[in-house]
Parts: C-alpha cells; sequence; structure tokens
C-alpha cells in the first residue's frame, strides 16, 4: 500500500492503493471519470453517469493520510477546528487507477499545500448525493398477520448447524434479527445452555438485574410475572431501564404443559395503524414520557421514556410497553386521561389478531426478536399438565451489527461476490 | 400487614396498614383530612392545606390489593383494557389512619364493587398535581469555571475509606455523581483493580468492545487513541455506541509523566451558550443524527446520532462529541457546510477555559463522571519522562440510581432521618 501525506505527488500513480486506513472493503466496478473543483467543493463525475458532489471541507475533515489519521489506530488527528474557517480547493484530478486527488489550498502563506488521496470504492460507498443516499436506505420490513393462518408461517427460519458453523448461516439468521425483527432457529439440541452458546456466535451477552441468562419456568416465590404460569399480554422486556436489551433470545428446552403458546407483535406496524388511526394519540406517546419500574430485594430500577420512540425524521427507534412494569404515571393532571385512552388504543392492536403471530415453540427451537420492536407474550399455561421451561438472554444491536460487519469484511476478503449485509 | 381485596372493608381501621405492595418507603408527616369524589376523581385534601386530585382511572390503575398486584412479584396483573371504558367512583373516604379508601363503581350489573386503599405516604409521594410535580422536579447542577482557578476546587469529593466502608459516604458520592455529574475520590491505595473494586459497591461494571476495564498507557501499536501519548481534546467515550456507558470510573494508579494533565468540561453548560449565542447551529446539532465509528480487528460499531439529545420538553438527555470517531458525515448536501460549522462552534466552547477545568490526578485518586454529560481530555504527555497509568470502567446509569434507592430503602427501614437521595 501507498500512503501519500503531504504535497509529494508519484509521477506513476498506474499501480497505486489509496490507504484508507479502514479495515472495511468498499469495492466497486465504478470508475471515476472526471473531477473539477466547483462551488467550494468537487464534482466527481463517475463512468455509469451518475454525479456525486463532495464538499471541501468534508474531504478535508476525511483526508485518510498518515497525518491526518493514525496509522496504527486508524482514527482521525486532524483537528478541523485549528484549520482555517474557510477551506479551499486549487487542484481536483482523476488518478490514472481511477481514484480522486485533491491539493487543498495552503492553510497559510508559505505553507506546502496538503494533498488527500480518496479510494473511488470509498468515495463511491460514502457519497452523500440525494441519490445515493436513496440507494442506501434501510428500513425495517414490517409484518402483520393478514392472510396468514396463525402460526409461524411468516416467520423467517434458520437452522442451527448452518448458523453455528457456517459463515453464510450466521449472517443469514442476523440479517434476518435485523430487518424482520424476528427469526426462528430449528433443531438444535434441547439442551441449557444451548441459546447462550448460539448467542456467543455474535459476542458477549448483556447482562441485566435479571443475570446474563434466565430460566422462564414457573416458581415459587417469583420476583417478576414471567416466572408465574400466568399469561403474558404483549409486552416489551425491561422497559424499566434507559436502554432496554436489544434483542432477546428466548430459547426452548421443553414445552410439554397445556396452553403456553407465544405471542408476536410488530409494534412498529401496530403503532403504524395507531399514528393513521388515532393521530393525536399517536401525538401523545410519542412525546409525553411516562413511567417503569421494577422492583425486588436487590434492585429498584426505574425510568421514564415515551412508549413510542421516534427519531426526528418521524421513523420508529423503539416501542415500550409492558403492563406490570408500568408504574404510577407522573403527569401533568390534563394528560393524565388522555394518555390511559392511548395507551388503551394502542393495547387493543397489540391484542388485535390482526397484527399477532401465535407460533407454538418446540425443543430445540429458538426466537430470536428486536425487544426495541416486536412485542412476545404468551398464553397462560397449567405447570401441573407438564414441563415448560424457556431459557432467556440479551445481545445488543451494536455488538450484533458489527458481527454482520466483520463477516461481510471477511467475505470480501475472500474475494466471495458482494450481497446481503449493507 | 392487612391486605385488603374486593369490597371487604374491617369495622376497626385504626390499626391498618396498607399493603402497597412496595419495598421502597414512603415516609409523610402530613396526614388526609379529607375526601370526596369530584370530576370523575378524589379530591384529597391534607392537613398542611394542600390538596391533590387523583383520576379514577389513575387509581383503579394503581390499585395494590393481591388481585391487582401479584403477591411476590408485586408487578401489576390489573388489565385496564378489560375495565369498563368510564371508570367511576361510588365513595372516596378517609380511614381512621388517615389512608384513602376507593369504593368504585360495579364493573357489571350485579358486580361487588372493587374497593381500594392508598397509603397516605405513596398517595402523597405520587401526587400529580402542579405543585407536588414543581416539587420533586430534578435538574443537573451545572457547572464551568468561572471564577475558580483551574484545579480541582470546584469538584466534589469524597475519601475513599468511606466510600468503601460506610452507606452515607457510598450514597454520598453517588449523589455528587448524579447531580454534578463530576466527583473526584481520594486516598485509595494506588494499585491496580482498586477502580473495579470501587465500582463494585455498586454493582455489575458495563463491559464494552474494550473490556470491563480497560488500562489508559501509551502502547506500541494501539487500537484507539487513548493509547497513545497524544493529546485528547474534550469528548464523550464510545460516542459510537446507540447506547455510550454512562458513567466512566477513571482511577489513577500512577501519573509520575510531564503532562498528562485532565480536562474536564460539563458538556450541558457548553451546550446551553451554544443554546443562547447560536440557535441554529444548536437546532441543528440536536436535531440532524451525525455519524460516528469505531473499528479494529474484533468490531466494527457504528451509530448515527444527534451531537446533542434533548426530550420533548428541550431538557439535555445527552452530549456526543468525539473528534476521533466521528465518521465520515453522511448528511443532505445542503446540511454538510452547515453541520461542520455548527461542530466547530460547539468545538470552540469546549476548549474555551471558561467552561474547563484542568485537574492532575494523583496516584490513589479516581474521577467519575457523567460521559452523557461531561466532557473529558488530557494534555499530551512524554512517556519517556515516567509513568502515567490510568484504569477505567463503565457504570450503567440504572445501577447507580438503583443502588442509591436500595441505600435509601435501607435508611428508612433504620430509621434514620430522611434527607438526601431522591
Amino acid at each position: 500500500m501507498l500512503t501519500m501525506t503531504g504535497s509529494e505527488i508519484p509521477s506513476d500513480t498506474r499501480a497505486e492503493a489509496i490507504d484508507m486506513r479502514d479495515l472495511a472493503a468498499y469495492p466497486t466496478d465504478r470508475r471515476i471519470v472526471g473531477a473539477r473543483c466547483e462551488e467550494g467543493g468537487v464534482i466527481v463525475d463517475w463512468d455509469d453517469g451518475r454525479q456525486s458532489r463532495f464538499h471541501a471541507v468534508w474531504l478535508r475533515d476525511n483526508c485518510a493520510c498518515s497525518a491526518c489519521r493514525h496509522p496504527q489506530a486508524m482514527e482521525r488527528q486532524f483537528l478541523l477546528i485549528d484549520a482555517p474557517e474557510r477551506i479551499t480547493i486549487q487542484e481536483a484530478q482523476t488518478t490514472l487507477g481511477g481514484h480522486l486527488l485533491v491539493r487543498f489550498g495552503a492553510e497559510r502563506p508559505g505553507d506546502a499545500p496538503h494533498v488527500s488521496r480518496f479510494d473511488a470504492g470509498w468515495l463511491r460507498h460514502h457519497c452523500y448525493s440525494d441519490w445515493a443516499r436513496a440507494e442506501r436506505a434501510w428500513h425495517p420490513r414490517s409484518w402483520n398477520a393478514l392472510g396468514n393462518s396463525p402460526g409461524t408461517a411468516l416467520i423467517p427460519t434458520v437452522e442451527y448447524k448452518a448458523v453455528m458453523e457456517t459463515d453464510a448461516g450466521l449472517a443469514e439468521w442476523l440479517t434476518a434479527m435485523r430487518d424482520w425483527g424476528v427469526v426462528l432457529l430449528r433443531n438444535a439440541p434441547a439442551e441449557p445452555g444451548e441459546g447462550l452458546r448460539i448467542a456467543g456466535r455474535v459476542g458477549p451477552v448483556r447482562p441485566t438485574n435479571f443475570g446474563t441468562s434466565y430460566d422462564v419456568v414457573s416458581m415459587p416465590n417469583p420476583n417478576a410475572s414471567a416466572y408465574t404460569p400466568i399469561g403474558l399480554e404483549p409486552h416489551t422486556d425491561l422497559a424499566n431501564w434507559r436502554w432496554p436489551p436489544d434483542f432477546q433470545l428466548l430459547f426452548c428446552v421443553a414445552n410439554e404443559a397445556e396452553g403456553g403458546g407465544s405471542i408476536l407483535v410488530d409494534g412498529f406496524s401496530a403503532a403504524e395503524e395507531l399514528r393513521r388511526c388515532d393521530p393525536e394519540a399517536f401525538d401523545l406517546l410519542s412525546t409525553q414520557p411516562i413511567d417503569f419500574r421494577f422492583q425486588d430485594e436487590t434492585c429498584d430500577i426505574r425510568h421514564r421514556a415515551p412508549a413510542i420512540e421516534l427519531d426526528h425524521a418521524g421513523a420508529f427507534k423503539s416501542i415500550r410497553f409492558n403492563n406490570w412494569l408500568r408504574a404510577a404515571l407522573d403527569l401533568p393532571e390534563a394528560k393524565v386521561e388522555p394518555t390511559y385512552r392511548a395507551l388503551r388504543t394502542l393495547w387493543g392492536y397489540l391484542r388485535d389478531p390482526r397484527f399477532q403471530l401465535r407460533p407454538r415453540l418446540a425443543a430445540g427451537e429458538m426466537l430470536a426478536f428486536d425487544n426495541a420492536r416486536v412485542l412476545h407474550g404468551r398464553e397462560p399455561f397449567d405447570p401441573n399438565t407438564g414441563r415448560r421451561h424457556l431459557q432467556g438472554c440479551y445481545l445488543d444491536r451494536d455488538l450484533v451489527l458489527s458481527r454482520l460487519r466483520l463477516l461481510e469484511r471477511r467475505r470480501m476478503s475472500e474475494g466471495e461476490p458482494k450481497s446481503g449485509p449493507r
């Protein structure tokens, strides 16, 4: 690899390879066919007719030379705040290798101008023109029960062996988790601890006040509703934490009791229906924080947050809904009755068969679902009619997405064709 | 304890104690002197002249009888969605013990009316009238360097021995962490592992891609800027995680090298200055998500979030600012230059001596600070002039606040006078 700093420009750039100080691959079949300075930045023309515009400040900030990025840590060392307020470009050109070379204006009179090189694949991948941002946009794939008989028909399904033994199987499992928010894994050995072993394919699990993993069985002195045989309304787990666990893995060791079927609801679908049918209730639930709490001998964990969290563009970030963790509402008087009405309306959708899937887990099967999006519940069961034993644990979204990126990194370095995980 | 269900009303309520199914104490010197049904709820008069109003639906939802709350798990079993849409109250009265008794209207003709009892202390603590909400309101205590010489003069300070050996010392340490966002602990043994032992007074630490704890030393092949001797601009840690760690504990084992002083900035103060002086920049940074990323051989963790996160009332939730974890900005073209300008303006405040404290940690001292609020940095140091060794770990806010509540629970059960942690 050839690493450039300062104003040095090699005369022969045919064999150049730009060090992006980046472990990810940015493969592209596209070449830059033209580059010119314009309007405080650089206009880049691609060989497929697309055009990108990069601002001077953005290019300067993203220079990956060994002075601007730490050679080992790969982190930015360049301090924009010490650069002139107006960053200028003297020259932009396409290298013989089809990459981009930019010579910036000297920061101070007499200084050598800074030269940056940008890999074409990296640039294409990071282009922020409208067309490129639209191509990269990701949306969760929403679902409900319409047109399907109750059961697992709709749930993406993967095989235990593929997930445990192959990169492709692991990527398929995690991609379904990310995009659909739910995935069934089957044909695992029906043994305690197997859920944690599967989670180990991703990374460390997220510990909570219930430990690193927990046994969902009927107990004589339960500290939580899950550890009773009573039915559980659709809910998200640990809504009383500032940051509830992202993904839940629920592994079935045994399910022989009468009852105890599972319930799954895409909370984003249900909340979208609320937005459509009762915009006032939706506005209230997506702005007014409400109170959640769990207490036992060892902890008292409370948090206030809206039931529906949106980003500034109005897209769903998360759902919090849990009747038994909801604490006494602490709201301005005028909002108490409207908030109860709104919660009730949303609750109605969560109970509506249109939105529910009702799979029944068998021993050796595991559901993984997005706890910020997919609500889960269960029918009551009779512990006198047979054994019911689930084991649960949680995974951070950060680590799930990181694992997908590492799988992609490895696939690219092994030269497989590109597709799948973004 | 006397637990009430159904419509049963004891004739002698003088010795009554209401089971709130709550492990926290709600002590009050106040008594209810009057209660009447009005406007779809109950008006309660207190002996200090205050008045509370509780809606019928709120009271019904918070009934703590053994049918409405699980006797062991203490979680709500009552399902509002199965109750009539309009909840009515037949009768409200003050018990001889000064508590509140409510008899609801029968849900269906012929049903016995449901009776709920509410402990006066619990009610007073959960009253949501404007005056009560104002009394309970909590705000972080903001700070800057004005009027103080550089140093640790402003930083709340606690003694190692008190924190390790007494409940009061532990509560004082955690209360300062919560309210000021920074606290210095001193006179600890200057030994590796001591920071983790102190953290153990709260609960399990938060693991990240850097492990459960990490050594801040200059390394030959660093995977992060912290592990070099270079200066670090004020920053928050792990801004590339969806949920960066809440509190950072930075324990000083040795600090003998030239340079290496610490820098602390109350990010809420600096951001408030931005809101005052450049509202446009503030609006942009508090709404437009920007990109963060960390990568090494084992992970590639990315997240997009606004640099300043506000709640719907405009109060600060968190600050994310980290120059070396900031990834290539992926913004609509028109926002690129304004976002860079806004980041630069905020950065200017973070660098401004008005906002900076510059303590120098000595061996056996530990800084704990709120990583969602307080930015930290360091001056460059020369590893050839002496040893510099810090050890860091992280604590979840949920567990810090939970520990404070458990300390308060224990203090109340031991009958000490009430003050301190909320």
